[in-house]
């Protein structure tokens, strides 16, 4: 047995999710298929973490076990010859490490978050990046503040939807980046993992402080009070993006 | 009758082109069918110019006449509400200057091209940006020397498509910028006018001098020329974008 590494692209638009379910058209499911047409082997992919219905990925990392030989350099391109065009296999590589795995070896993760500004719902922007209100453009430094409060180690129990099988809420974030460009603003978020829906409430946080609904220094307050309640809305998933792994 | 200016944007992906047939779904024929839904009326759009089959548009200007005293600030979004979600009305605004027309009265004319350099094709690029080969990314540099050549006013007989209808071929070049971000290339073109497919004709030879195919210093050549096959290919519609029109 062989263990494969692989980097995956991929449009969450038209998939229900990564995680394979009955019925429904998952990205492990589509990709454990392609292997199967492949290699003729009935697979289980481990990935980084699930994403959710409509989540796009730049950078997936997931592994799996295979007994054929088939050419490793050449695996991206034959399995994506059998993929459909919303995903990718970007990179294949072995691993000789035994005890690796894409989620239990996880250093370190980083999410996008994509949103623009604009009274009018921009087509071109249509399931890539969620429209908000044009006010937020002119608040990215009251933004880049709030931001600073999250950095660190803390209980992030105000910033999780309940469907968390954990118990254990603390999660250091490594760095919140902020990047304007025309009337768009992504968020890039790096920390040591996250909780369900973390990313999604964290942005809606930070947008409802660029709305001036939330105070820059409110974000403390929200994160000790460990109340839900008190943090911005789950924003869409359509703006969210993985956007690397790091072991 | 009253004389209304608008700007659009649309996701060129499903549409075939701006001008309306028969049968076809095109932008000029969704938009009219719009405004006979909201105010009974039947126009004729002008558009500063037709867009072809999978071009897509940030800003996109186009005229038409109206009878009905329907509130102009309240146009977009009413116009809006009955188009589909790859086409959105930007702005409106009523036109007093009776010779003022979208096409006639263009002073010059933004295009923005958009590649992606890998090996692989990326799902998240999907019908958005182009793949090219990777070593594209290294050559910038010689692709703005390159681009250089094509500033001020020539006679691009050999960077257009037959199907003009023109006789002259002469068209004056402002300026190319040539952005990259990761592994993307934005390339923006702004001139005074432009020759059938001489956008994506211009980004093919570009594209061949980053593949070291085509020196820069030969663009000179090749428009005196006169020679259509001594360009480059003409690169796919998908990632063309018409970026803006100023009058």
């Amino acid at each position: 047995m062989k263990k494969i590494f692989v980097s995956i692209e991929y449009d969450g638009t038209n998939f229900s999710g990564w995680q394979i379910q009955p019925e429904k058209r998952t990205v492990q499911g589509v990709i454990q298929k392609a292997i199967f047409e492949l290699l003729n082997e009935d697979v289980n992919i481990f990935a980084s973490g699930r994403t959710d219905s409509g989540v796009h990925a730049f950078n997936q990392t997931a592994h799996f076990e295979i007994n054929s030989d088939f050419d490793i350099k050449k695996l991206p391109q034959a399995l994506n010859s059998k993929l459909p065009k919303d995903v990718a296999i970007l990179k294949a590589k072995i691993i000789k490490d035994k005890d690796f795995h894409c989620r239990f070896s996880i250093k370190q993760k980083t999410y996008l978050y994509k949103v623009y500004c604009n009274k009018i719902k921009q087509p071109l922007q249509e399931n890539k990046a969620v429209q908000v209100n044009e006010i937020v453009l002119k608040n990215i430094k009251k933004m880049k503040d709030a931001s600073q409060y999250f950095l660190g180690e803390h209980n992030f129990y105000s910033f999780c939807s309940s469907g968390n099988s954990t118990k254990n809420f603390n999660r250091t974030i490594y760095s919140i980046k902020i990047k304007k460009t025309d009337n768009n603003i992504d968020f890039y978020i790096t920390g040591n993992g996250f909780l369900y829906n973390m990313v999604r409430i964290m942005i809606g946080t930070l947008i409802a402080v660029g709305e001036n609904k939330i105070q820059p220094e409110q974000i403390s307050e929200i994160i000790k009070s460990k109340n839900r309640s008190l943090a911005g809305k789950t924003m869409p998933a359509y703006g969210l993006y993985l956007y690397s792994v790091k072991y």
